[in-house]
């Protein structure tokens, strides 16, 4: 609720301007205002928005976990059923558990505000640290699939793969850069496209073999090259195939970190969705994982092992493709809906990350871990330099990896199971505290009624967080072990190494905020009042400065020229007695020809002789309005503002001059900035006598 | 002669500091103080300073001459003695041409003053620019080069010879910007081990030969594989010899670039170094020509094309390596003498750019051709600026080019000749002007004597300076023609681009100049002072900006808090009442969580209602050591900053607060900076009633 009206004194209140609304809703502000009900998203529309990224897992994740146990043979796909139920296990715990998280947590924290909370600041911090990694693996991972299924339906453009994932990266930058209104109608029509489409192809597919006409894979007739396994490396093996099947899971945080977004009851709402959500990826995965068992498809880490199958001059077409293609027929109509759908879904995936991580950053900000610029929300700049840094790095991500997504898999989810994990012991210490603040009550309000179903639902609540917690921190020693040394190292160098600079960023604002807090010692009474007015020629910007250092009525004013050269020196003291000026002109002499020095020590000498006045520096600032004007203009100024800034007792007054090409520019800005007026046009008229002030504090 | 007081009050007047004062005489600043004499470049000390460029090239110029005859096969080798006359001749006239111009033109402008004071604007920035595209080359050839004849006596170092090269070249950048002293003895010693080593080898080897013992090459057993040539491309081969041969003039003009470095009397010292200069690098370059064709120096373009010579394994040695060699032994103590003394001639050559580059980029800035900043002299960072700007160009160029000194030639000479070639036209037409002058003094005054000797004098410089421009635009042409195909296109592209790009800067500054000229439209008479103090949270950098707006004494001072959330906003206004704050607080919604629209609509208002004041506005502002810290801070406030500025009427008031961290920093440089007392210290004492102001401009 905000108030509008509120008024110290008899200054006129005035309203912020009107900007559009419509887009926070997406990036989960709170919203405080009745009237922005109507913007809140009815489960039909979040579903899509918020499953984008969850459910186009579906697209990998079966190819992952194929593709690992292929590696000891096609014998060992017989054990694909049990691992695919592990991983649907897993995916129906991790739901319940998010399912109580959203409960507790419903202001769209997710598990960084549950490990903060619970555990504390460095596990709050490391969550926080690993979804930023996340972030960009969100990307390059999603972008990459997106393109292999594009070109397994497309082969030809094998060649252009780093290229086709790094323009896709740079579009959806530019895309949110450019600030699109992101109606979710966008977002509803793929993603129900993509499980509509893959609904209807398992249907299809699991009627046909149920009719006796199993579909067939093309790869079902190569051959495998196997390695020779000892029962050590077979479980391993198993467990890595778990590990990735696991990537299944990525994106199903994403509701709880959108609660607010939902319309109400939000948390029944988000419950809800998140359960429909879950519900769909395990019938989608389950099914896509069936299939390709049935089409007999044999997807290769590296298809050069496949016998039969020429390597060398094609890409090997993704299982998606490949199940569609024996489901539908190649290259049939339905095949290329399909992997368009994929391919979209799989983009959206992407798109969502390049909301999350500048809202994380807004967030990280706000708790002093991040650079508090990234809090200044409404300020489009500060998203953009967010975005455009997710984009950079996931663009370096997806060339060092040659947009491999097999390679990429590997680093993805270390940091999505370290949050998962850090969340759900966080629940789980919420559930105690929660139980231990019950046991506290006095006797008459533990009988109530209340207090009972809080009580079951807390107790439901620990029990069903404790499997998680033991579930996610047994599959994050699962996936850290077989992972360790396909490239998930990195993400272990990453992490800490991102948390180690957000604490450090914390630790530096702490001692900025308790140097500058208020403390007996702060009195007022700075006396003696100059102002000085550097002068280099007599021109209109100066002119203008002096203006206004005259309208300031200080004590005292000069006007101080450096003489580097003593023709410029006279020629302007010449002009000086021309035009009258009503201030004394000083001139110190700069031998060296430095500017900084010389001013600097005659203010000095200055409050050495006429006891520690305040001075106020009046610079011409130059208001430009291309980029490059600003290379050949206010260089010296700037240098000289800063380093007068040291001197004791010394404040500047930028006095701006906006000069013609400013005019044009801003006045082409699609979105007018304030202040169209030229600044330092001439006053017309010469006021002699100056009105005495009124003393300071009374006029209002 | 420098006044050294000046007032027009009676405030005391300021001297700068001291700074060193010494390097300023290798940039070339003119130098006005006599007491400065004895800083000044005796001829012994001027010789290596200026030498070094010209003499260097000595090392790399009959290798390339060589080299190009020896493609049409060995035969063509009795040519090079002609060839070898040919660009001596060339030096001579040169070398006389440039005595004419220090004798009209001793204040160390050049060849750039010649063009643009007697061909006008357009000639004079070619020049400009043929000479900023020059010390970009003189650093990558003359490094290369060097690197040339470090690998011929250290063949294992080859691999690295890109490497290497780019080390060099941080190496000089580093020490430049580390501001080492650079006395000339520095200078003095490997120039002079250069010019002695070099002709005691040249002396040695004849006088073998006269005793019949000719010196033997390495390479004069070598077969060579040879084009065969019609007529005509026999004919451009020679002229492409004798192109490369021309490289041996590079470095000649750097003296009439260095004239008032000079002791008095400053033009016949600089004269007379000259032509011991041109003498010596004839000598050098003859001697070393007629050694390497006596000990029958087979050197190559391609160095699989010599017969015999395993150039898979081996880097072919630098001529000068050969000729070592074969004087006084491979791998002989003589031998590493000369190789160390050419590398260090030619590194020293480089760093001789590193001086002439920024001194340039001053003189095109004061005549308003490149950014005023540059003009900032006495200013270490606008030299790092220029520094690292070379530095990065050439590395950019030596990579580009692999260190390869044959084709790093090709792009060389066609800046020399081109800045050349214009300086001669232009001291022609000098000279004409003068032979006017003289025509139209009165009939008594053309008879002194003095008279007839100008007269003599003009005539005479009249006389080589045409000889000196026919031969340099004929050599101009030749090189034109001879090398465009072979990469000199390249510096045809950049020196139009530059020179548009410096006219460009002119225009620009031109306007603008004309824009903010003092015209009769400007007045004084800006009325109303209002002072406002933006409030985030009361603390006390807020409560020094308080402080600094109560002792400006306006006539009207409020604090303005904008409200982000309700609770800040709640806050701030209770501990307002409970430090009893001396200043009204006005406080502003800004229900889009933004700052500027706000506050300048604030403003605007305000102005409406209370007619047209100027406005102040008050920011803290931050002051820190650490780089990083930058980024944590001030972010807000310098946009704002940026956008109020627009606003008109208004001007910003920095007030400093300078954190704990700035102290420890500027407190460890090594050259202290102004202002090491903390800003913002508490006054103790709280002034009631202040005094009234006396009216401005009658405090002096």
């Amino acid at each position: 609720m905000r108030v509008v009206s509120r008024a110290v004194t008899d200054e006129s209140r005035v309203d912020g301007e009107e900007t559009p609304i419509a887009k926070r809703i997406l990036i989960g502000e709170p919203l405080t205002s009745e009237k922005l009900d109507e913007q809140l998203l009815p489960k039909k529309m979040a579903l899509p928005i918020f499953a984008s990224d969850a459910l186009s897992s579906v697209a990998y994740a079966p190819q992952e976990l194929l593709m690992i146990l292929l590696i000891g043979g096609t014998a060992l796909l017989t054990l694909s059923p049990w691992v695919a139920v592990a991983v649907v296990t897993l995916l129906v715990v991790v739901v319940l558990s998010y399912r109580q998280l959203i409960k507790a947590y419903p202001s769209g924290g997710g598990d960084y505000e549950v490990a903060s909370k619970n555990l504390g600041e460095v596990p709050g911090v490391i969550v926080a640290a690993a979804l930023l990694v996340d972030y960009v693996l969100t990307v390059a991972v999603s972008v990459a699939s997106g393109v292999d299924n594009i070109i397994s339906a497309l082969p030809e453009l094998n060649p252009f793969r780093v290229e086709i994932a790094v323009g896709f990266v740079i579009l959806i930058v530019i895309v949110n850069l450019r600030g699109v209104r992101e109606a979710s109608s966008v977002f509803a029509i793929p993603t129900y496209l993509f499980i509509g489409s893959v609904g209807v192809m398992i249907v299809v597919g699991l009627a046909r073999t149920l009719l006796g006409d199993a579909p067939h894979a093309s790869s079902a007739d190569y051959g495998v090259q196997a390695e020779s396994l000892t029962q050590a490396a077979l479980i391993l093996l198993v467990l890595r195939a778990f590990s990735s099947g696991c990537s299944a899971l990525t994106g199903v945080e994403a509701v709880s970190n959108g609660v607010p977004a939902f319309r109400m009851p939000k948390i029944r709402n988000a419950q809800t969705t998140l359960t429909l959500m879950g519900g769909i990826a395990i019938v989608l995965f389950a099914g896509l994982t069936i299939l390709a068992l049935i089409s007999g498809v044999h997807y290769a880490e590296n298809p050069c092992h496949l016998i039969g199958f020429d390597c060398a001059n094609n890409p090997q077409p993704s299982l998606m493709a490949q199940v569609a293609a024996a489901t539908f027929g190649m290259n049939s109509i339905p095949f290329f809906i399909i992997q368009a759908a994929t391919a979209c879904v799989l983009l959206l995936a992407a798109n969502t990350a390049f909301n999350g991580f500048p809202l994380l950053g807004a967030v990280l900000a706000r708790d002093g871990y991040a650079p508090k610029a990234l809090n200044t929300r409404g300020d489009r700049l500060v998203y953009s330099n967010g975005m455009i840094i997710l984009g950079i790095v996931a663009i370096g991500v997806l060339i060092v990896y040659q947009a491999n997504l097999t390679t990429l898999i590997q680093l993805y989810i270390i940091g999505v199971f370290v949050s998962f994990s850090l969340g759900q012991i966080g629940m789980v210490k919420h559930w105690r505290r929660v139980l231990r603040g019950l046991k506290e009550l006095t006797p008459e309000a533990a009988k109530q009624q209340s207090a009972a179903i809080e009580r079951r639902s807390a107790v439901s609540g620990l029990w069903i967080n404790s499997v998680g917690a033991a579930m996610t921190v047994l599959v994050l020693l699962i996936v850290t072990i077989t992972k360790f040394t396909h490239g998930a190292w990195l993400v272990f160098i990453a992490i800490p190494i991102l948390a180690v600079l957000m604490i450090g960023v914390n630790r530096y604002y702490r001692d900025v905020e308790h140097e500058i807090r208020m403390d007996e010692t702060v009195h007022f009474g700075s006396s003696g009042d100059v102002a000085i007015v550097l002068v280099n020629r007599l021109q209109k910007p100066v002119m203008k400065a002096i203006d206004y250092a005259l309208a300031a009525n200080h004590q005292k004013t000069l006007a101080v020229h450096v003489a580097i050269t003593d023709e410029d020196a006279a020629k302007l003291q010449k002009e000086w007695a021309e035009h009258d000026m009503p201030i004394p002109l000083v001139i110190i002499d700069s031998p060296y020809r430095t500017y900084t020095s010389p001013v600097s020590t005659f203010i000095k000498k200055y409050r050495e002789n006429n006891g520690s006045a305040v001075v106020t520096v009046y610079l011409p600032q130059f208001i430009v309005g291309h980029w490059w004007e600003s290379i050949l203009h206010n260089r010296r100024s700037r240098r000289l503002a800063h380093q007068l800034m040291l001197v004791h007792g010394v404040s500047i007054t930028l006095v701006p001059w906006l000069l013609d090409s400013s005019e044009v520019i801003y006045g082409r800005r699609s979105r007018p900035l304030p202040g169209q007026q030229r600044g330092g046009q001439p006053v017309a008229e010469v006021t002699a006598h100056r009105p005495k002030k009124t003393p300071p504090g009374s006029a209002s």
